[in-house]
């Protein structure tokens, strides 16, 4: 069975976990009344799995080709399939109105990329690197800029690019090299090599917009001294047509493990022409801008690579018949039962299960603070907010993508020796999903982050934040029965998570070794105990609907799923805990030349 | 840098761990004196980082073909290379000299194997499953089989294969419907088709040995009417050279995640010619031998994939300059820190050393016991021997390439996003592991394996003298300083070892899915508990050379990984028996129709 959007499960989660109705009177939300969402929730299910999900496979076996005139053909369908999208307004859900866009919450819009990246994440790659492009010149370009490019982007019309990478610096930007040479007419001089530029050339779009880091000539050594520009592929004329080719060239496609429909280009810039996007040395900052959307966008195809995996994985262990159950025949007048029967094969169904829903609670709560940062006219919330997107940011990325290859390698698994072979989906779930551990800040880099700079900020009043808002809901439902196993689980998850804030605290200060050392455990556990949260704000939706007398299956499964992962996969934050205090000693005790 | 075989660990393991002159006076290790077995694992290192290293990437890229005439050409150098591993004895290490065999013990064998499949797995496959061939026909056949065929095989004159797979029956051998005809003549006409038989087909060997399963007319349904046949591609004239073509075909190769260079065929019988091996519908227990051994080769392949994946990150990590070091610059003139510096770097390097070297033991040590097994002369320890050899068999299969496929996974990582591309080894050994958590039962059959018949054997025999051995070494050894924090990790992991085992008695017993459910678990408990064993055993022949006044870095830096392994790694132990304590109800709870 193809990949079946999860429609029913987003309109669940908005109207009845994060009930958005509550924000019917912010500025995106107006137009949000949840009947209208649920209809566009609908027809992106339908457009995704229409239209993008049958050329997944495609994409995967032709991959892109570069030709020697530098320009790169997408798979067979992609071009077509692109169209279809921006002819649907898809890309410009989330934009601006005054740009074009629709204007919706980006909580909305996520549910549409989920479901984009679920049906086929190479292909919407093109489309997310755009928005970034998009936001980037939205939060820093001049209005000169947003008028020329905001619409085109906005609508797909153009494409666009992160050109950050280049072959000596991948995470430490400070070591680039790229240069910009300032001009009489106030363009830009753009020369040097950047590497992965994910959608760096391409047929789909009339015009594809770069958006540079290079420094500037004399500029400031390291970070301080970066800046970002816009190079687009062909100049825009002065009735904003696609004019002039810009000297900037793709010469060449990396090979890779996934997502082949994607062009990962090298791209050289030869003195192509540039504009400075706000002030000079303020690159880094406004391309943060872009990076952290991208990442909450990086953790979102962790959760879609899993469900679509985890579709696939339980589709096969219904029909597949292969032995009897441990406890009598299931299927007595079959040849086998379906492995479905075997608990081992349920266990991993139920942990993908469990891992997914929460996990995409858990997105899409972070994007409605994202969105509350925004519009929410009490500073106390915007700033509340404010403070959950950046705290919890790194843990979207690093915790959900780490999870989403376990899922993805999981339905590989149930599917025995088919999953290893390429007749089956789920090879390229798990091949495509392992890009997301790795780009926008790899989860090493998350974790750091997440320690090192996130949790001290401000006095570390954004994870206090947290901890007070887990003690009043566990307060406030703490006597509730029925959610008993989810107020206690998530109880002794904070207890963990605090206990391990404090370690760092008193350790990681003296010692950064120790924060780094404990870094990804802490990521870990900060993930199970915001998953913990998010499984009991389920768990309490689920179960209003019980107590009103809903027969409807769909509630009490949540109430099992939810059960199983307090059970089931919370108590992994004890090894993280136990683990993390350790410290960085035994680790760092060898001299690198004893690798 | 390119793989280095690991001669010294290997050594050390043989020498000073293992020690195995204490078996001199054993058959095949009164040939197996230590400085012998070394200068032979110096020579694997040499023929397998020479020869069969270099043929690894291009036998991913290029992959096998197969002609429309049925033959499988391999990639380019493979050929060439099997000939020199045919005339160097390679295969013939670990074979009966009756056979024109070395007859070394099977765990000298292994260091051979191991190197050979980090090199090459995909390679390493051919004489791999031409070994397991031998050793069923060895195991089987009859006299005049045996002189005709194991020759040919000991030398890898001739390949091997295993025909066990049909599209319909995987794990579920019962369902099998190849179907074997008598004749007149003794022989039989066999009919069906099988899936994914690696090495199927090839140009590297001028003959090729298929054991096949298949049902004899009349024979009864499920696993009792299954026999073990011999189909030769090619019929042995009367001077047993290849004679007449057999009408065995390959119709196709499967298009693969990874081990590309291994063909992997769609194998076709037209009333080929057959020979039964031993008597009639025994054929499951005869193939289960080759499994057996298989599975150790598998539990072999996640270490030596682990192997030559760390040795790629260790090295990029050493290369890749990039940010700084969290305590000050660690290499001030240069642009950057090795990325080796980081904390968190190092704990994935960390972490892959610990279970490479203790998995790599107890892998060895589990071979060791199927040598005394066969050979010692006390009946007790062969008795004993075999008891582990069957106890520990799914867990060194099933643990140790679970590991595999995360170090190997964590190796990319490390290489950030050059480990995503093609240009470097890494996402070559995490594509081509994946399949050893599947083939040779799937690491899900492993842990029911392990839990509903291995554990129950004999009364619990094997598992009540591995802990009895377990509580006399720490007995032994506890008022040793320098071991206090092995002996301490060990008596921990296998308290809660044998709390898990306890626990599965009595509630595995009464609902068998509580067995089901808590098998992967507790398969992880055992494979904690093993390599916590095997550090201790580890520990104590780097601390004598120590304690001895050896000053090289080579036994103290075993100390810190052992150490860093109890604190690190162990912890993992608690999250696994409590989760394997909470049974199946969860588990089991929704309903089939749910997912």
């Amino acid at each position: 069975m193809p990949y079946q959007p999860p429609v029913r499960d987003h309109v669940f989660l908005l109207r009845d976990v994060l009930q958005i109705a509550n924000y019917a009177n912010l500025p995106g939300f107006q137009d949000a009344a949840i009947d209208v969402v649920e209809q566009i929730i609908e027809e992106a299910g339908r457009f995704t799995g229409e239209v993008l999900a049958p050329l997944n496979a495609i994409g995967d076996k032709q991959g892109c080709t570069w030709n020697p005139d530098h320009t790169v053909t997408t798979p067979a369908g992609f071009k077509d399939a692109y169209a279809k999208l921006v002819e649907g307004g898809w890309p410009a859900l989330g934009a601006e109105p005054a740009y074009g866009g629709q204007g919706l919450p980006h909580v909305v819009n996520l549910s549409f990329s989920e479901m984009s990246s679920s049906a086929n994440m190479a292909f919407s790659m093109y489309p997310g690197l755009t928005h970034g492009a998009y936001s980037a010149i939205l939060n820093g370009g001049s209005d000169a800029q947003k008028d020329l490019y905001l619409p085109k982007l906005a609508s797909g019309q153009w494409g666009g690019t992160m050109n950050l990478t280049e072959p000596h610096c991948g995470t430490d930007l400070g070591l680039l090299r790229t240069k910009a040479v300032p001009q009489a007419d106030g363009s830009y001089r753009i020369s040097g090599g950047k590497i992965w530029i994910s959608g760096g050339e391409h047929d789909m779009a009339e015009n594809i917009v770069h958006l540079v880091l290079a420094r500037i000539e004399g500029a400031p050594q390291g970070t301080r001294g970066i800046s970002l520009f816009i190079v687009p592929k062909f100049i825009p004329d002065a009735e904003g047509k696609p004019g002039q080719r810009n000297s900037v060239y793709c010469d060449g496609l990396e090979e890779k493990m996934g997502i082949h429909g994607n062009a990962t280009c090298v791209i050289r810039h030869e003195e192509s022409t540039g504009w400075l996007v706000g002030t000079e040395n303020q690159g880094l900052r406004l391309m943060f801008v872009m990076m952290n959307e991208a990442r909450i966008g990086v953790g979102m195809q962790g959760v879609a690579q899993a469900e679509a995996a985890y579709q696939a994985a339980a589709s096969f262990a219904k029909e597949r018949l292969q032995g009897r159950s441990l406890t009598g025949p299931k299927n007595p007048d079959g040849p086998a039962d379906p492995i479905i029967v075997h608990p081992d094969v349920r266990r991993m169904l139920m942990d993908s299960r469990a891992i997914i829903e929460g996990g995409r609670a858990f997105l899409f709560w972070t994007a409605l603070h994202g969105d509350l940062a925004h519009a929410h006219p009490d500073e106390a919330v915007r700033q509340r907010a404010g403070d959950y997107m950046a705290l919890m940011t790194p843990v979207v990325k690093g915790y959900l993508t780490d999870k989403g290859l376990d899922i993805c390698s999981d339905a590989v698994q149930i599917h025995g020796g088919s999953g290893y072979t390429e007749h089956f989906p789920v090879s390229q779930y798990m091949r495509d999903v392992r890009i997301a551990l790795i780009y926008e800040g790899a989860n090493g880099v998350q974790a750091l982050d997440l320690v090192g700079r996130k949790l001290a900020a401000d006095g570390g009043r954004a994870v206090m934040s947290f901890f007070a808002e887990i003690d009043a809901f566990v307060e406030a439902n703490g006597d509730d029965e029925a959610l008993k196993p989810f107020i206690a689980g998530l109880a002794e998850a904070k207890a963990k998570l605090q206990d391990a804030t404090m370690w760092l605290m008193q350790n990681g200060l003296m010692n950064p070794d120790n924060a780094g050392a404990a870094s990804t455990d802490y990521m870990h556990l900060f993930g199970l105990t915001a998953l913990s949260y998010m499984w009991a704000l389920i768990a309490k939706a689920a179960n209003a609907k019980v107590a009103a007398g809903d027969s409807d299956p769909f509630y009490s499964n949540k109430l099992v799923v939810g059960r199983y992962f307090v059970q089931r996969i919370l108590p992994e934050a004890d090894s993280h805990l136990t683990k993390l205090k350790t410290g960085s000693e035994l680790m760092m005790a060898l001299p690198a030349e004893a690798f």
